[in-house]
């Protein structure tokens, strides 16, 4: 927790303290009052930028000079970018080729070397090994302290600006911000539940929270491609075994129906993972919350994919996944 | 100004105090910092549930008892229905036949009695006066002193939370918002400049601003179909030519390029009549200010014509107007 606090201080120049909002007919749907912290509108339009900011920030300047590497399925990709570019640090990405269009141009408009990989043949670790040869330091996306810190900054000014929380319910791809999320609630609001929410389709940490084993999933067919992560890490799993209430699962279906909700209703912009909490409220998932948090985690999605959205049904929709 | 303030401690306990966002990518492209007052985060998507807010909390009980009568192309009607339920008014809307299908459903769904009309053939002030006959009190979009009051209140707001403004840009129907913009600006920040943006397919209060004599325009073809008001109004007229530095006008090009980039780069949804003060920026219309001021009036965009703007180019979409 103090590792947060001292996250908190560091990036306040540079992030944002995103809104929390507010909505009649969502609270209607979910039972109960929600509040939702937007970090689809900080910087780079994820929570990702608070995790790459901290982590990047805390080195030394010599060892920044040597510049970073960072491979991410997206959102780490772009924040690590324009962390790079505000602190003025040199950054390679490595990227997989079947990342959203808008998420390697912000990467690479943001000044960084974009390098791009094949999920399904190579390993982006290895990749970004290579990269390191001439010591420039790794910046992984979820498993570092001073990532999951800077991450956790978001529930830290969730707990400051609501109040008497009974719930909070933040996605899950490689446990950062879930990790994150159970430090900060445990220390801050003792009596509040922390549930992470999950893709059917790539249910990996579900089933390593229930079966108390590390299980993984292979670049799961889910539209919420922020979660496409193969599993949790070596710090996120224990972080979430000790602090985690709950983890639960929602369809394809119900993350559609939360983006489109989320859309008409609050007027926002939220990537298929960063509605997962939302998509967790409306279809029961979760429920019997007075007060619930919810992270709406990004909101970097495709045109192509809203205009999907907004169009096709539920059904149709599946087969974007 | 004192009805402003008064009316910011009428509606304080129902409407929201919407964020300001701000954007390095957008302050690139305006070439000053730029500050959003996301009004399309307000109850009902729209700026218009202030006015709406304050006319109606102004009237006596056994007044309202008798029930609320309401014109307008969207926005209003809804902002009404929701107002009317809110404070258990009955309300019933006059509305145009090719009106969005969300502004007409979401009046619907919040209680009000929607009676349509055809705008090519039909008056909708007649059928609104008939109505009246059971004693039903008519609140007029933009042409009463308690809606315009009411909608002042987004500005008091912004100049509140962002000093040393050297311009607000404001979108321009009727003349509400404007009329709002310049009392407040006068008299908060005297050294402000006060700027309202029209399409150019519906520019009536540009060449009434110029010509100092009222013109107007019939049902123009812009996809900013908030501000499709034939004229300004008896109130509105003169308080714009008082209190109003200047008018520009955008084409729908632009109007489509502002609601993209604040999709993309804001992740936020604004309907193209709310997108009028950044196209005004973007395209070079509102240009040499340092600290800009910008209202997005409001979000209520049917799914298909944002899919639309997301997957077709410009020229294609102009055949949407």
């Amino acid at each position: 927790m103090e590792e947060v606090t001292e996250a908190a201080r560091r990036i306040k120049p540079h992030a944002y303290r995103t809104p929390v909002l507010h909505s009649a007919s969502l609270d209607a749907r979910a039972g109960g009052a929600v509040f939702l912290k937007c970090e689809n509108l900080q910087h780079v339009g994820a929570f990702k930028f608070r995790g790459a900011l901290n982590a990047i920030s805390a080195l030394p300047e010599e060892v920044r000079a040597r510049g970073i590497v960072a491979y991410s399925s997206g959102n780490h990709a772009q924040a690590v970018a324009r962390v790079g570019q505000i602190l003025d640090v040199r950054t390679t990405i490595v990227m997989p080729a079947d990342a959203p269009a808008i998420k390697r141009e912000a990467t690479a408009a943001f000044g960084a070397r974009v390098v791009l990989y094949d999920p399904a043949t190579e390993s982006r670790e290895a990749i970004a090994q290579d990269l390191l040869q001439d010591g420039a330091t790794l910046i992984p996306p979820f498993d570092h302290r001073d990532v999951i810190a800077g991450q956790a900054t978001a529930i830290l000014e969730l707990h400051e600006e609501v109040t008497g929380l009974d719930a909070v319910v933040v996605p899950c791809g490689g446990g950062g911000l879930l990790s994150g999320t159970g430090i900060v609630t445990r220390a801050l609001a003792p009596g509040c539940k922390v549930i992470g929410v999950e893709p059917e389709l790539g249910d990996d940490a579900t089933r390593s929270f229930r079966t108390k084993t590390l299980q993984t999933v292979r670049n799961p067919a889910t539209i919420a491609d922020g979660t496409r992560t193969p599993s949790l890490g070596a710090l996120t799993f224990p972080l979430v075994l000790a602090n985690v209430d709950d983890m639960q699962t929602v369809s394809e279906a119900a993350i559609i129906e939360a983006v489109r909700l989320l859309f008409y209703r609050l007027k926002i912009v939220v990537e298929p993972s960063g509605a997962l909490g939302v998509a967790a409220l409306i279809s029961g998932a979760v429920t019997g919350y007075h007060r619930i948090g919810v992270v709406l985690s990004g909101g970097n999605i495709d045109g192509s994919t809203m205009a999907a959205i907004l169009t096709e049904t539920p059904a149709t929709m599946s087969a974007h996944a």
